[in-house]
């Protein structure tokens, strides 16, 4: 049941907390300070000791920028969040400052056009990016503002913080792993001579795992563990809190030349380099701090982290293991499908049970870990919000007439998938279809793209969003992102999207990268059609190498939904296509109800 | 008659030119001295005395980076001059280095790589843009390579160097001017404030031309004159080189309290404004030795130049007065066209003299004042270099079969033209017809585009590109470039390329930009096809305003050359509309001959 006013109800302890914010900003003579969604490894999902955006603001969303003045507190969020941020800010005083996309830099503006010159701004040097933080020195200087990065306010002003997260770390193995860490330590050493530099900082958790085939808990769904590393050319050091690293664990790196030390150690080794030493850093992957932490007399040489590339391209038997995850996931969904297809007006089902039953099933498969995201599973209007969480307290029940949509993944060892599906409840109005079937054109037109080797993602961005464009529509986020194997959902360097911030965006064979317009119609519906596509080869030609993109998802897309008469042939060609590789690779691994659901679901359609 | 070989008879005055400039580089201890293609007004086209990079290779070219070490001289050069630069630097010794785009920065990559920690590079600093400096320092200072700024070696080594250009200032006027010269410098000044700024620096020519509604001609092609500006609140001045300005226009700028001084005084001025001035400036638009000028005390606020924004949207009355322009153009091309046809197989056409005809056309249209650019005209192979330039002594005879490509454009009182068409000489092939075809489909994939106001431009070169790459083809130039009012046939800030350096792309109404997909078989033949857009307002939904382009280009597109079976219904329906939107402006304009080949070439085609 959806019960949005729930919330006005608790009276707010974020005043108090604000309160407690100001007094200290004034002690240490900040007339401004800011709080990102940021942790000292810049990571998108964050350990509970670094949610202070939330604990401070309210707002729970992954992303977003909280600035506190004397007499104002405004958070930065993007479209993604404007539903959520407006509710769970409504009893804090917090406003909410609306930005077209989570890489706008508008906070920075506005705290150059309100501040005056000689007022200051804090912000906590340890969780900001060096990159961001170029941009915020920049952009302040210019005004005559001071910037001081040296002090945590969060730390004498947050009662009770959470201490660094504890959980065990353990290995990524063969034959999961098809590199061994002494092989991948061998590539970044490689990139390292390239560059010239003898050391290499790394804090960002999905490079730590992936290079050292290490993997952990310290978040939800994304399988890493805060650390940093500090990699030689002929040994490395790990810094992780203590206890995570077992004994047996310790003395198997040791056998690679990897010694662990404990987390706060980071800093101190970065700083105390043998002189002359030259240390790669990425600074869209390092904080402030820990730049500055680095002595005087090492050479500082500014790359993009060389794992990043690495990992995003997948390797021939890593593919063949996805391909297989996308199978057993394919399977889950099969099962949850026809599941919900029939219990749907038999039983009671809400968001909430939505959730636990894909969960379950994707439980069932091999290799299977966790859930690679929290499922968004959102019903008419609570669809039209894309980071929409259905939570016990608020949640819609499925019934009556609308669209269902379902986005969802997991986390096995043998790859991460992410999906997202809508269903048909009831009967579904023209207005509904028409938005489904130009979503699922965008969807057909990137699926089909043909594009020179080493295009920049973000060109392609367009192929998806034209056809829904041409009819005045658009979306406000991104259409496509890496994902990781058995690592983040999220990953780099590739984007398919506008947001034009990072250069290294060439698309190239091997990576994998999700597919996923859509149209959301506040407090309506909302509809997102969303496969992983694997880069490959396409045409070799005298205009050099051509990339096209292989379908990895498995999962019939909902033909009820569309209105035929808007599709082109070329477009139903490729949509019959995709429904009978799915029945093809999908039906050995599924019977019984399943199976039925999965042939009706795939079956061709035609004009 | 095409004779590629008649170079090499020459022998070359550059290996004499490299040793002097490499004895200066000894003198003042340079490891690597670069010349860019560059003045002190980050021009594109230079007047002569800056044309140093020509001087020292032989590349005529308009874009392209000479970089000389004491073994080593080597051109960086875009694929656009490829043929061009191969056939050019063949007798110099001069190595040619290949890069992607003009936006490149892989010379810099081969300084850092190739020069040693400790060593030196000398650029002059007062033709470097500051904010190519910026990166330049970056990633030699990485490297430890030390940058020198503070010399120019060609004034010790370049023997009778050119002064500076002498031609007469004239003004714009109305009505052709739509906006006076005050109200300009008030929409500025409105900008000025906006940014806290008391000073504004202008050094790029089609600012100055248009805030001071000025012109001049010390350019070919671009109807501009060399010169600075030091704008103030209340009063401006304007530093060109002595004899210029007449008396009686120095009287009417006094008028208006823009005062003319020496050329060589913007430096000075610059470097002794009143203590505590603020001065916009803005990076990508002013050299390093103007922003090295600017007195300490002086505050510097970087930002696009606002005249940049303010003169890429055309007002209704500029728009009206260009598409008038069309109107004449397209008659001119319809005299051109109807003579060409009829001449073939009569008499010698050479691409000289097509140049002659077209210019001769366009010159009896009233207020034509000259050649936009110089005209493209390549037959065959030739239309394989995109920016090919015939000359006296290397062109070839139209005869024979195979594709004739002319780019063109005019200069008027009342707007620019740029335009490309490709027409049939003899029997085409099935490939040429296929090559124009995918050309055409591009070109009007994007002439059919919707999109949200504020897209970032570079966004839309995807929709002309995908029907060619879906080929496996490519073209090694932007899509589309914005265009002036009697003004630069290129302008900024809007770019339908890939090439994402500037910010400020994003597409707004009013803007003029071409639409000029090609495909280019080397040797073989060329395609391109040109259209000028306006951007216009298409629709307003609750997801904003959308823009589409209305084609301002009024000239057939010969559909001899198209394999009508490849295109789609909704292709085809463009194309006639086109052409019938093509006859009914263009035929009040022409008459005899030139009606009689409209009317022929603008007939409907169908499956």
């Amino acid at each position: 049941m959806n019960n949005p006013s729930s919330h006005s109800a608790i009276i707010s302890p974020i005043p108090a907390r604000l309160l407690q914010l100001r007094s200290a900003m004034k002690l240490a003579g900040f007339d401004a300070y800011i709080i990102p969604s940021a942790d000292p490894h810049l990571s998108e999902y964050l350990p509970e000791r670094w949610q202070g955006r939330s604990y401070f603001s309210g707002f729970t969303g992954s992303v977003g920028t909280l600035i506190v003045t004397a007499d104002f507190a405004g958070l930065w969020v993007d479209s993604r969040y404007w539903s959520q941020a407006e509710k769970e800010l409504a009893p804090t005083g917090i406003q909410m400052m609306k930005i077209a996309s989570a890489a706008s830099i508008s906070h920075i503006d506005w705290l150059t056009t309100t501040l005056q010159a000689g007022q200051s701004v804090g912000v906590d040097g340890e969780v900001l990016g060096l990159m961001t933080a170029r941009i915020l020195e920049q952009n302040l200087s210019a005004k005559a503002i001071h910037l001081k990065t040296n002090i945590d306010l969060l730390d004498g002003s947050w009662h009770d913080r959470p201490g660094l997260p504890a959980s065990p770390i353990f290995e990524h193995l063969a034959p999961f792993a098809t590199i061994s860490r002494q092989e991948k330590l061998a590539l970044v050493r490689e990139q390292m001579r390239a560059n010239g530099a003898d050391q290499h900082f790394v804090s960002t958790v999905d490079d730590l795992a992936w290079i050292f085939n290490l993997r952990g808990s310290d978040v939800s769904y994304n399988p890493v563990f805060a650390g940093h590393a500090l990699i030689g050319l002929n040994d490395a050091r790990i810094f992780v809190a203590e206890g995570k690293v077992s004994a047996e664990l310790e003395a198997i790196l040791a056998q690679d030349n990897i010694k662990t030390l404990p987390y706060a150690e980071a800093a101190r080794a970065l700083a105390s380099l043998p002189a002359n030493s030259s240390v790669l850093i990425d600074p869209r992957r390092i904080t402030l701090g820990f730049h500055q932490a680095i002595a005087a007399n090492t050479r500082v040489l500014e790359a993009i982290n060389p794992s990043v590339f690495i990992k995003s391209r997948k390797n021939s038997q890593e593919v063949d293991f996805v391909r297989e995850a996308m199978e057993q996931d394919g399977a889950a969904l099969c099962e949850f499908f026809s599941w919900l297809e029939d219990a749907l007006g038999k039983e009671v089902i809400t968001e909430i049970s939505i959730d636990e039953k894909i969960c379950a099933a994707r439980a069932r498969q091999p290799h299977f870990i966790s859930p690679s995201f929290g499922t968004i599973a959102g019903f008419n209007g609570n669809g039209a919000m894309p980071h929409y969480r259905a939570t016990p307290e608020s949640h819609a029940t499925i019934e009556g007439n609308g669209l269902l949509l379902i986005d969802s993944g997991g986390q096995y060892l043998n790859g991460t998938t992410d999906i997202t599906r809508v269903v048909p409840v009831g009967t579904i109005s023209d207005a509904q279809k028409r938005d489904f079937t130009l979503v699922l054109k965008g969807m057909i037109n990137l699926s089909k793209a043909i594009f020179p080797r080493g295009t920049p993602s973000p060109m392609l961005d367009t192929l998806a969003r034209a056809p829904i464009w041409a009819e005045g529509i658009n979306y406000g986020h991104g259409t496509g992102h890496g994902v990781g194997y058995f690592l983040n959902v999220h990953e780099g360097p590739q984007s398919i999207s506008a947001a034009l911030a990072e250069p290294h965006t060439a698309m190239e064979p091997g990576m994998i990268t999700s597919n996923e317009p859509g149209i959301y119609r506040p407090n309506q519906w909302g509809v997102r059609i969303e496969n992983l596509l694997l880069t490959v080869p396409a045409i070799t030609s005298e205009f050099g190498e051509y990339l096209q993109f292989e379908s990895l998802t498995l999962c019939p897309i909902d033909t009820r939904c569309i209105n035929i008469a808007m599709l082109r042939d070329d477009e139903i060609t490729w949509l019959n296509d995709y429904h009978a590789l799915v029945l093809q690779r999908l039906s050995p691994r599924v019977s019984g109800s399943a199976l039925a659901w999965l042939q009706e679901r795939t079956q061709a359609i035609k004009k």
